[in-house]
Formats: C-alpha cells, sequence, structure tokens
C-alpha cells in the first residue's frame, strides 16, 4: 500500500486510530505506512496526569487538565470499548466510576497488547504544516523537543487528534488583576488540598465546576461559590455549596454578582471552558468551532470538508468518549483504505447541514444524549467496529443524569451492568465522598 | 530602500529598533520596508503587566513574568536610554528604583513621540519561519489571534526580539507530584499577598529568588526557605527568610534538603530561570544557548553566524538592559543599511570564540558588569547612539550590588545620579519596605 499517514496526538483518539489499522493487520491485510507524533512524553493524553502547570518541560502550552482526584465522571459502562472490555483487561468486576489512575491503565492496556507504541514518535510537537495542492500531501514540521530539533515528514493523509479541553477560554472580569488571592482556570486546578478551609469562587456551570466544587467540599474548603452564566447546574448542593448570578466585577478580594449580592474570596478557579486551538494548521485548514456535537465543516464529524486528506477524531463534545473515538476511528480507517465513498462537497455540506440543525433542535441532556448516540450509530453502520447496544448506554447515561441531580455527593457510588459482556460492576469498598486516596494500588485494596 | 525587514516583538528590544530606523528618518535618510508583530495586545514586552496565567487570551504561552509590587530591581540611572533621559519624561527628577507601572511609563514615553506604533501588528504571532537559500529571504507565518487566522510574508532581514525569560525552567523533584499545596514557577507568581501567613520554599538562588523572597517578607509571609543549587544568595537576611542547600525531594508538605534539614510548607515557588525558546524558528536558524552573557553562534551578540540576515536582540544575560537594546539596535540598523562590515565567517567565529573564552574567565559580579559594559562600548563604536560615560555606569553597578549586599530590604532606598543628564534622583515618598501600593499614582503622590 503505497500512501502514507501522520497521526498528531496519541491520546484516546489517536490510539484508536492505531488500534483501527491494527485490526486491520491481524486480519492478514496490507496497511499503509504509519506515523504518530506526541508532544507529551507518553501516550494516554489527557489521561497522562502532569503536576505541571502553564507550560510542559519543554515550554510547550501543557496538554493536561486532569487533577489530583478525579474520578470518571460518567460510569465506565458508557465509555467501554466494545472490543476490549473492563473485565477482560481487570480479570475481574470493578466499581463503575473508577479513579484517573486505573482508567489510564484500562487505556493502556489494550494498547499495550500490540506493537502501536513502534509508531509514536514522543516529546515531539507538530509545529506546523503546509498542504501542497498539486500532490495533494501535507507537509509537516514537527519539533522534537528533547533535543531542540525540527525536521518535516511529508504524508498523504493527516489525522488531527490533539483534543480540545487543553487551551483555557478565560474571560476577563473589572477587577480580577487586583485581586489579591489565587486565580486559575481548572485547566491548572491540581487538587483541592490547597483549598481546605477556604472561601473559593468557581466561574462556570457546566462540569468542571460541578467536579472542582465537589472535590473542594470533599476535600474540606469553607465554602464554594459557583456563578453561572446561562443556568445553574441546579444539584441538590450540600450547604457549604451555593450557586448564584454571574460574576459582574471585584473589588479587592469582594466579588459582586448580577443579583447584587457580593461574597468575599481567597481563591478564584474559572471553569469557563476550552477553545479548540490548531496552532500548527494554516488557515486554510484549520477547524474553527465553539464546544458542540456537531462541528461545522467535519463531514461525519472526520472529514474536513475543504480538503478530505484532513481528518479530525475527537472534535465534539463527549458525552460518549472511548467508544465513540473507537467508532471515528474505524471510520476513518475504512475511508482511507477506500471502503466508505463520500458524495461531492455540496452533499457534504447538505449532510453537515442537517446534523447542525438536528443539534440546534435539541434541549435537554436527554436530547444531547440521543443525538450522539444517534451519530455513534450512523458511523457504526459503515465499519466493523464490534457492534454494541447503543440504546442501552444511551439509557445508562440517561440514568446517571438522574443519579447526579438526586444526589450529586453519592451518584459515584452507583454500579451498573456492562452493555459489551453483561458483567455486573462491584461496588467500591469506600463510598466516593469519604475516598480521599485515588491511586490505583488504593482502588485494589481488598 | 528597496528591502523589507521584519521584527518579531515589541518589548523594549523591539521597540529599540523601531527607534532606531525611526532616528535614521529624521535625520532625512531613507529606511526600508519595516513591520512589526506583537503576540500581546500592547507593546512593552515583559513590562506589560498581565494578571493571567500559564496561557494568554488565545491560548498563546504567556509572555509576562511581572508581578504586582514589582520595581526596578537595578537603579534606574543604569538602564536610561541616552537619548531620552528620565527627567525628560517626566519633568523632574524622581527616585532611583521605580516601580514597574513608572517604568513602563518611560519606555511608551520615547516610542509614542513618533510613528512606531504604525509599524506594528499586535495580537499576531511568529507561528513558523522558511528561509529561502535562495532568494535567502524569510517567509513568516503569522497568527492573527483575534481574528483566528495566519497569513505570510516575505523579509530580507529578520530580527528576532521575543526576549527570552519568559519560557520556565522548571526541574523536576521527587515526590512534588503530590505535594498538597500550590507549586508554580516564578513565571507564574503575581503577588504576594496570597502567601501572607504562609511557609513557602523558594527553590534557585538569583534575582528572581532574591526579590520574591523579599516581597513575600514584606507582604506579611510566616517564612521564606531560600534553597540554592550552587551558591546561596548571601545577604543579610531577615529572621523570617532563610537560605538552605539544595532540595532533595518532598514527601507529602515537607520538603528534604541535601543538608539533611527538613520543613513543612505551605507552598513551593521555583525560581529556576528561563529558557530561551524560538517554536517559530527551524533547527537551522535557532539560537541554542543557556542564560548567559555571551550566547554561542551570535556575532556582536547580534548577527547569527549561520545566516547573516538574521539578527536577535536582547538575547544576553542582563545587567544592562535598555540602553544595551538600545546600543544593539542602532548595531543592526547601520549594518542593514550597509555601513558596518563583517568578516568573514571564520573570523565572526574566531571572535565569538574569544568573547566567550572571556566570560568564562569571569568570576565576581564586578568582573560581569565590566564584560557587559566592554561589550556595549564595542557595539557603541560602530554606531551614532548618543555617547555616554559606560564606565560610570559600570560603577554604578558595582554600588548597587555592594547595597544589596549591605542591606537587601532598605537598597531601593537609595538614589543616584544620571550619567546621561548629570539630575540627581530624588529621595521616595516612602520607605520601599513600608510602601504597599506600586501603582503610578501613588509614586507620584506629594
Ligand atoms: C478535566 C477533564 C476530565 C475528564 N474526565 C473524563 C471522564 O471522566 N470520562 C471520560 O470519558 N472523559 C473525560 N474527559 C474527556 C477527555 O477529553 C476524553 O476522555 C479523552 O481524553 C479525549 O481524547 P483525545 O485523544 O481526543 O484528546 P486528548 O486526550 O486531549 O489527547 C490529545 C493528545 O494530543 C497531543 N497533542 C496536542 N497537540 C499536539 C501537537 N501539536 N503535536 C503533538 N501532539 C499534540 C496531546 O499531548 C494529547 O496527548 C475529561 C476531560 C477533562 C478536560
Ligand atoms: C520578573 C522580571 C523582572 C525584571 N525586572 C527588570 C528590571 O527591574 N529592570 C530591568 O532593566 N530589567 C528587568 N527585567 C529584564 C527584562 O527582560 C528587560 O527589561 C526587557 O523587558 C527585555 O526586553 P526584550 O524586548 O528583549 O524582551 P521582552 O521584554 O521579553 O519582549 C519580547 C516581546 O516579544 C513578544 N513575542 C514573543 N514571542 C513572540 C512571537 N512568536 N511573535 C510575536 N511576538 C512575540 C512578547 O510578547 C514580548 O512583547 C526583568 C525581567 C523579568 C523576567
Ligand atoms: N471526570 C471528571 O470528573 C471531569 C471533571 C471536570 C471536567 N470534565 C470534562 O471536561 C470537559 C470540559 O468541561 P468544562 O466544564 O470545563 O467545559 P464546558 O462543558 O465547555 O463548560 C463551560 C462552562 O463555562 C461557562 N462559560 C463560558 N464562558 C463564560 C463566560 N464568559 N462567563 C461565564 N461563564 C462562561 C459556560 O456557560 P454557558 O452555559 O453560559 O455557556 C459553561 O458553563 C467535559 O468533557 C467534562 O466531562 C470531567
Ligand atoms: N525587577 C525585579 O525585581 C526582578 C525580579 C525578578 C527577576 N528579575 C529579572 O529576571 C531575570 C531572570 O532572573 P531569574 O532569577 O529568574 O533567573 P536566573 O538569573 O537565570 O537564575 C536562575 C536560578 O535558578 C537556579 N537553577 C536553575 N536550575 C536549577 C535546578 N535544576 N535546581 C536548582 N536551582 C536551579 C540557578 O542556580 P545556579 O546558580 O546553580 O545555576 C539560578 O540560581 C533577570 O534579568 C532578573 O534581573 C527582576
Amino acid at each position: 500500500m503505497s500512501f502514507k499517514v501522520g497521526i498528531i496526538g496519541a491520546g484516546p483518539s489517536g490510539l484508536a486510530m492505531l488500534r483501527a489499522f491494527e485490526s486491520e493487520q491481524k486480519k492478514g491485510n496490507e496497511i499503509p505506512e504509519i506515523k504518530c507524533f506526541e508532544k507529551q512524553d507518553n501516550w494516554g493524553g489527557m489521561w497522562n496526569y502532569t503536576w505541571r502547570t502553564g507550560v510542559g518541560k519543554y515550554g510547550e502550552p501543557l496538554h493536561g487538565s486532569m487533577y489530583r482526584y478525579l474520578w470518571s465522571n460518567g460510569p465506565k459502562e458508557c465509555l467501554e470499548f466494545s472490543d476490549y472490555t473492563f473485565s477482560e483487561h481487570f480479570g475481574k468486576p470493578i466499581s463503575s466510576y473508577p479513579p484517573r489512575e486505573v482508567l489510564f491503565d484500562y487505556i493502556e492496556g489494550r494498547i499495550k497488547q500490540s506493537n502501536a507504541r513502534k509508531y509514536i514518535k514522543f516529546n515531539t510537537v507538530a509545529r506546523w504544516v503546509d498542504y501542497d495542492e498539486e500532490s495533494k500531501t501535507f507537509r509537516v514540521i514537527f519539533d522534537d523537543l528533547a533535543n531542540n530539533r525540527t525536521f518535516e515528514e511529508v504524508f498523504d493523509y493527516l489525522i488531527v487528534a490533539t483534543g480540545h479541553f487543553s487551551t483555557p477560554n478565560m474571560p476577563y472580569f473589572k477587577g480580577i488583576d487586583k485581586f489579591p488571592g489565587a486565580v486559575m482556570h481548572a485547566h491548572d486546578f491540581r487538587g483541592a488540598d490547597q483549598f481546605s478551609g477556604k472561601d473559593i469562587l468557581l466561574v462556570g456551570s457546566s462540569y468542571s465546576a460541578e467536579d472542582i466544587g465537589v472535590q473542594c467540599y470533599k476535600h474540606g474548603v469553607n465554602s464554594v461559590t459557583i456563578s453561572y452564566r446561562s443556568n445553574p447546574i441546579g444539584c441538590k448542593w450540600p450547604e457549604e455549596i451555593k450557586e448564584v448570578a454571574l460574576l459582574t466585577h471585584f473589588e479587592g478580594d469582594t466579588a459582586y454578582f448580577k443579583d447584587g449580592s457580593s461574597k468575599r474570596f481567597d481563591a478564584v478557579v474559572f471553569c469557563t471552558g476550552y477553545q479548540h486551538k490548531f496552532p500548527f494548521l494554516p488557515d486554510s485548514l484549520r477547524l474553527k468551532t465553539k464546544n458542540c456535537l456537531y462541528p461545522d465543516k467535519l463531514y461525519k464529524g472526520i472529514i474536513f470538508n475543504e480538503a478530505t486528506n484532513l481528518l479530525y477524531l475527537g472534535m465534539q463534545d463527549q458525552y460518549y468518549t472511548f467508544n465513540m473515538f473507537d467508532a471515528q476511528a474505524w471510520f476513518a480507517r475504512d475511508y482511507m483504505l477506500g471502503r466508505v465513498a463520500i458524495p461531492d462537497k455540496l452533499e457534504r455540506e447538505k449532510d453537515i447541514k442537517e446534523w447542525m440543525d438536528n443539534e440546534a433542535r435539541t434541549v435537554s441532556g436527554d436530547d444531547h444524549i440521543d443525538f450522539q448516540t444517534a451519530y455513534i450509530k450512523d458511523l457504526m453502520n459503515n465499519t466493523d467496529y464490534p457492534d454494541f447496544n447503543l440504546d442501552k448506554v444511551a439509557d445508562l447515561f440517561k440514568s446517571w443524569l438522574k443519579d447526579k441531580e438526586d444526589n450529586i455527593l453519592t451518584y459515584r457510588d452507583k454500579v451498573y451492568q456492562s452493555v459489551m459482556d453483561d458483567v455486573h460492576a462491584e461496588k467500591h469498598h469506600t463510598p466516593w465522598i469519604k475516598e480521599l486516596d485515588d491511586s490505583y494500588e488504593r482502588f485494589f485494596e481488598e
């Protein structure tokens, strides 16, 4: 096979791409030449925890947004790979909401069985991409960070799997420049311990605000105030956590809110989401979107409509994660192998618009789940990724939303049944709210 | 004049370059086409304070390392422009150690008198540079951050004035990943207030450690421990500040040191210096150096020896700052205008080596000052930058070193005489250690 595929990023999406090719090779079929480049020193993407903040060892914007004590915020039964189950990996049932280290182990477990690592060059950042219209190839400049050395490679297909929860969206509020306490974005939050006994303000009302709020509560904060722009999260919060209207400004260490209230704080954490950022791509190849379920310009959520040999993986907002990335990677593989034909540009545009219009009509959390379920079904119809009961997963997601609403402090104690192999999860030895140790060792203690 | 000059960065060095061309134009001489690109939304480089940390509004690694309450750490008489004095700018004598905002005003004062702003495109980052060997031109890709749009420009000369105190050097110490308190690099330190009443550890023993230590003392820290690798700073510290041998590792919130001692801390600030980082330059054009007074490969500290139409400004470690950048910019201008001839490559290499050998022989602070003084003299011999008595400035620097050694808490209360216009500085209305307000308004209160 005489074409060359470049994959940028070895997070769950990039690894799914490698795995998709591997499964093809195992069937005895030929695969193209593949190279994968990862700016961190290990695979796992977001799941590769780092204590660093700001920039990494070599001065690149740091990828990791995960923190100590981070546990899955959705049931593991919703993200399970259909070709490698949790019980296959751990050899026994585990609980439904594992901590980061345990999930990292699971992600790594599948890919370690293959020779994928040999395709990956670590500590290597994609610096710049030029597209040659004539040969329809990409010239990619890479920066070998450990050796402070640049080099180029040419590819027929380029896969962008660089994630989109790394570049903080950090709005300005009047007076923030004089706020005397700590100010950070959720991206740089590394653990709740330092806020024990403190009064902290969280701006934003989505997953990060919810989870950082509860983490701080768990680790002994004095009070958490969550300030929302559009809608409050609306959980039944413990007394220490309150939601208020949007922040208007600061005076010294005091924050003022739209509803006229005000409060003194020790620290502010902006949980205001992330930007899709592709500094290595020129205008003509750059995906420009906010965080949503169906970004514009991506046919089937993957193929860049302006240059169909440029593929993006994992660019959607995520209910589904690992198994959605798999469905995308399998689709991308079959497309590159010429097995999936795509219609002409206008048709593709129409198709994209239809999906986008459908997304615009979604209202509730349940609607979003149904939308993403339909999207994955559409992909899977075209590939041999081991089929699984997506409707059942959608139902799990819907119960999860309800569980959180019922009790934000105990939803992680619930257990579910695997859709892939029917194994029932086991209750964890300790209620989540009492479990202050998130290590792998502690998790598997009897 | 038919050549085109691209300047990357509008900090003091980039602005010096614009000013050098302006002064040529004012003499009625023709100048080349100039464009300057600055990734921040204003000029002033390091002096353009930001409350943000990590990455900026548009997700670029943040440039600013300055913090609230930062005052000049050298006498203003040592950094004064020879063509625009402090008394000309402020219309009256001021004290010798002004706060950041006052120095920013001074930097801006000179450049505002010109039309320099029209040459500068803000919120625009140099993303990638290709060199065309044949035409000897640079193709530079820029990223217009506010509009998320890339574009290219071609230049005959490229001036890299991007500074080198922005990319943290952040070593790893065992156990740091589990340290429960705040961990940051000096680059992300924004003010001492949040450490009031706390026990903090500073790693490193140069200017950042010294000043952040004293700042924290001033703002009510409980204790500061400075851990050095090579040598202690060796000031006469107040009781609350102590120096200890190098950190070996952490266990929980306790740090252990080489001398066998240990201590519990609330926070750690790494004052371990910065990396020269040029992500936008290919290997063949990239300066690779540690922080020193004479980086390798730069002829006259400016001209890249492998491609003599690539010039670097301000890449040296800095005793001298603003007037050294001026001397470099004036030299660079005259070189580009063809007025300064340079010898062949081997000769240049020999010259560079000689300077580097001389630097290697320096031992004391006084030696370093003499070395940098000699360097600037060498540059000024070739240009019409208004001459000034460099030996007098060197003497000032030497007294400054002594003043700091005598009393680290009061050295900023000393006043000196301008070498440029002989004006005597005035004592500030409040001793530095008691002055908790660093604003422009407060500085000029009667
Ligand atoms: C705080 C937080 C918590 C989360 N918790 C959960 C959870 O509990 N459950 C869940 O299912 N999902 C969770 N997610 C969602 C998470 O995004 C996905 O699980 C998954 O990591 C996405 O995979 P990805 O490969 O698309 O992107 P990423 O995991 O972000 O990986 C992208 C990779 O690309 C690399 N990269 C980036 N730029 C370059 C470049 N220029 N050159 C080379 N390499 C580059 C990065 O270093 C990284 O390794 C969480 C996300 C965040 C931010
Ligand atoms: C904490 C601290 C305190 C200091 N205090 C003093 C002091 O008291 N007195 C003193 O004389 N000096 C001080 N300095 C030294 C300071 O470095 C110099 O005063 C001066 O700012 C250096 O000027 P410069 O233009 O070379 O670099 P900078 O001031 O760093 O400016 C470089 C400019 O380039 C821009 N840039 C970078 N990359 C790109 C890109 N890819 N594209 C476009 N633009 C880019 C940056 O945004 C920035 O504006 C201090 C430095 C630090 C770190
Ligand atoms: N495993 C875990 O426990 C865990 C923990 C944290 C995060 N995560 C994951 O991380 C990902 C990102 O979640 P996220 O919460 O960081 O981002 P997000 O879901 O994109 O939410 C962004 C939030 O910021 C608000 N916002 C944006 N701009 C604002 C402004 N200018 N002023 C005020 N508010 C503003 C938005 O409000 P509007 O509603 O008004 O737009 C929204 O509430 C998700 O995939 C999530 O699952 C997981
Ligand atoms: N105006 C102000 O008040 C002010 C305040 C702060 C900074 N500044 C300026 O900022 C610039 C940078 O100063 P800086 O102090 O940040 O950097 P610096 O002068 O380069 O010093 C770096 C320090 O880090 C130490 N170090 C490096 N790697 C280390 C490691 N692995 N372990 C332990 N120690 C390590 C070095 O020790 P060794 O000696 O062993 O190499 C050195 O002490 C200077 O121009 C300074 O003037 C000014």
